[in-house]
């Protein structure tokens, strides 16, 4: 069931705004990033949970959506995310993290589709205004805005051929992802 | 249930080498990590598969294991992995891969765990040495080793007091890894 669970995980950027998360169910998430594994041990990461209107609509100008979509500026007000976690790196802890992020943002996502949300991780976000509007302190980096909401749109998995990895939308609004083949990933076997 | 599975999934250093795992489960847990997210779509993370005896014992020195116990030089002959995967940057795709990797070794380290297996991912390694072994061709940079089998120890969570994150192993060999709290990885909620 985690391959059904990991197939429903996909990038979502348009959302239900009638569904509404609250801070009780980011910290059920959170503590699922919490029990991941940290490279030795360290724990750097820290988290800002966004779950007021005010808040997320001043996140959301500081974010940039969707590279290969360039007719598309991102979701329209009524398909907007409801929530967002910042995931920071605690330089004062460590200048270490390894490839922590990665583990805790896929074990915060699995925990979000498995409750029939879902996300996306965005990395294109100015980084100083946002620091700005969160109040951050020294040594607190943003590595990752994720954007959270009921997802109100299809994504579907498509074959990569000849090296295409660009997503694209139908006419139908549904997203299409290509991904490389199994036989691509594997080098070899030994 | 991702709680459970989560929680399950300990960094597991000791395994019960009776237990095979044979190439064909290992291709199951990588198609977790190709149905993952990656960033921008680029999907540059390759895998190599060894699951011989023989690559084995050749992987095995090449690895430092569990750097808080000074005392231990890593699992014994009869409780050493019985497989690995090798997570390959692929730079002949881009020299991006922003948290592809973290996300890839816990979709596949999930899996594992799903079907009573499990794994530690070691970024201890004498990386020109195991690129010769592999006879890894150019741009093919090695990021982490995932020492994978059935475990043979008990891995607890402890609470974090004052900082002190460094796991420690008990007389009955139990291993015991400090977390810091929820109220401490959150930062503020907004």
């Amino acid at each position: 069931m985690i391959r059904e669970l990991i197939l429903k995980n996909r990038s979502y950027r348009r959302f239900d705004p009638s569904v509404k998360i609250d801070d009780s169910i980011l910290r059920r998430w959170i503590e699922l990033a919490r029990f991941s594994a940290s490279a030795r041990n360290i724990q750097p990461l820290k988290y800002v949970l966004c779950t007021s209107e005010d808040i997320a609509g001043k996140i959301f100008p500081c974010l940039g959506w969707a590279g290969y979509l360039p007719d598309w500026d991102g979701p329209e007000e009524g398909e907007r995310p409801v929530a967002y976690i910042v995931i920071l790196h605690d330089r004062n802890i460590s200048d270490a993290r390894f490839c922590d992020d990665g583990i805790a943002v896929q074990s915060i996502l699995l925990g979000a589709v498995e409750e029939g949300f879902g996300g996306c991780i965005i990395g294109s976000v100015d980084k100083n205004k946002l620091a700005e509007i969160l109040n951050l302190k020294t040594g607190l980096e943003i590595l990752w805005v994720l954007a959270l909401g009921k997802p109100a749109e299809k994504v579907v998995l498509e074959r990569c051929e000849k090296n295409r990895i660009e997503y694209w939308r139908d006419e139908q609004g549904v997203h299409h992802v290509p991904k490389r083949s199994l036989d691509e990933l594997i080098l070899k076997s030994m």
